[in-house]
């Protein structure tokens, strides 16, 4: 892969030889491209808990076909969902994906489900391209990319299409401490597809911005409450608040399958807090892997529906 | 050292047999404890640039030393003292220190600078202390330490005044991407103190700020420019921008060596663009080392002269 572009069944798919989910092993990007096989339910929890795959859409994806690999094993299916659906807890995706498959767990329903995720990334693409203007310098943080979604991207997909309609000239992109899947991930996404871009350190967005030289903000999302508040990768928030104190939009660009009806507002949303050895020191660490972006804060959500503006307690209840 | 306090020596040091300046190698810490010996003004100036030392006072401090073994090797003092100025180009210490000892380059005059930054820092950091309140719960970003100040600390040296005068609960300490100044140097500086904290990403300070988790932001300077503008580490413009929307105040907390009242406003001091190569990413990277955060965000200003207040122009005029 690398300079290529990724096809979907590269990044997650569903073996009926093993059977088997075979997942590109995000961890090892963009230094190595290594495929990992998981032939259980339990490796592909862990896979997703140890972010083997993230990115909401495509852990729901994989959840799926972990589904159909239940399935076709004997397991037990119920018990699967459970695993499946506790393996990591804001994205409200993994619990749509299991609820969507969980009459029909076959590889079949499943491959329809990531090519229909795939589909709403095109269509909410082109509906995001409507907000940028030729020359759009655009910053985004963490990796709402193919890799993200099961292929195309939703954030990412969005500066694609902007980039291939002529309407993009760069994309700042936050490495995302403390993984980095800006700098390893979105970088290297956005080198395949031929669009200039720099990594930068997570807080020099706020003097580039004060500079000048940012135009709007682009995120994806991992869940978004029934109000438009936004659950998404911990400095998101950050972002929505300096973006709004320079006068500059931030966008979220999520398909269907992320908004949560069910829940009320960004605070019934389960922030994951990871182990703080991700931060690499030796002393107390503090690692909360999201944050939550009031729906004040969003200039625009865009879903394969269109653009939706606030008030999105009617939008977003109109669309799903 | 690690579990005791540094002392001033421990950090930078002149002397006589060699001549030398040696330091503590500030890029391999907290893991390894190692010194290094400058026998040359050249090398000085190479282990300033590439971070050995860092630290707006504590270059100062070391470019007074450099002059000192500049005049006893004989050296051309004049250009000695151009290569240190321009080692870095933020920090206004570097210059400020040099003019400080050019008409007396010894060891002893040098010395004394030293002692007296330190001297400073005990004094701006007990004035710093009647801004906490009991239970005070303070972030600061990178390290503006006893390893920054060649001893005792100027941010920290506050937060060290306030915690032994049962002021302080706890600091959350942002790790500072993209060398990680605040996990590797101040978390190892507070620890030693016996401070409760917890290192955090950059990105995660706005969700503590919004979470009620952060009473008051404390940092240093590499520059404070005559109307109050302050440059520092990149991201405290960020942090500023977050504490105001959130009514945190943000306090900077530097000797008066730090003071330009040359440099008019923040668009006039120069901000060091270092190699994107910092950034550990194959991909194009843009890196500046600091920003600016204007007065207008600053809840005071503390040095050894006291704690400022807004206007600055006059209070900075009137203490320098």
């Amino acid at each position: 892969m690398g300079r290529r572009d990724l096809n979907p069944e590269d990044i997650v798919r569903y073996e009926e030889d093993g059977p088997k989910v075979v997942l590109l092993d995000q961890r090892r990007l963009p230094d190595e491209e290594v495929e990992l096989e998981c032939t259980t339910v339990a490796a592909l929890v862990t896979a997703i808990r140890e972010l083997a795959i993230r990115g909401a859409p495509a852990i729901g994806v994989a959840a799926a076909y972990g589904l159909a690999l239940a399935a076709a094993r004997g397991d037990d299916v119920d018990a699967a969902a459970t695993a499946l659906a506790a393996s990591r807890p804001t994205a409200v995706n993994l619990e749509w994906a299991l609820a969507e498959v969980r009459d029909d767990p076959t590889p079949k329903r499943a491959r329809r489900l990531h090519e229909a995720e795939v589909e709403r990334c095109r269509a909410m693409a082109a509906h995001a391209a409507e907000l940028f203007e030729p020359g759009t310098r655009a910053l985004t943080h963490c990796n709402a990319g193919g890799l993200a979604t099961g292929g195309y991207g939703s954030a990412v997909g969005a500066l694609r299409a902007a980039w291939e309609r002529d309407l993009l000239a760069h994309v700042w992109v936050d490495e995302t401490r403390p993984l980095l899947q800006g700098s390893r991930l979105t970088a290297w996404e956005l080198e395949a597809a031929g669009v200039p871009h720099a990594v930068i350190v997570d807080s020099a967005a706020a003097s580039l911005m004060a500079g000048g030289e940012v135009d709007c903000v682009v995120t994806g999302a991992d869940r978004i409450a029934a109000n438009g508040d936004t659950a998404n990768k911990i400095g998101t928030y950050s972002l929505a608040v300096l973006a709004a104190h320079h006068g500059i939009p931030l966008y979220v660009v999520a398909p269907s399958s992320t908004v949560d009806l069910a829940t009320a507002s960004g605070a019934d949303i389960p922030i994951e807090e990871r182990a703080g050895a991700e931060l690499t020191t030796r002393f107390p660490a503090r690692n909360p892997a999201f944050d939550v972006t009031p729906a004040g804060l969003i200039g625009a959500i865009v879903t394969e529906h269109g653009v939706q503006r606030a008030p999105y307690s009617a939008s977003l209840a109109a669309l799903v």
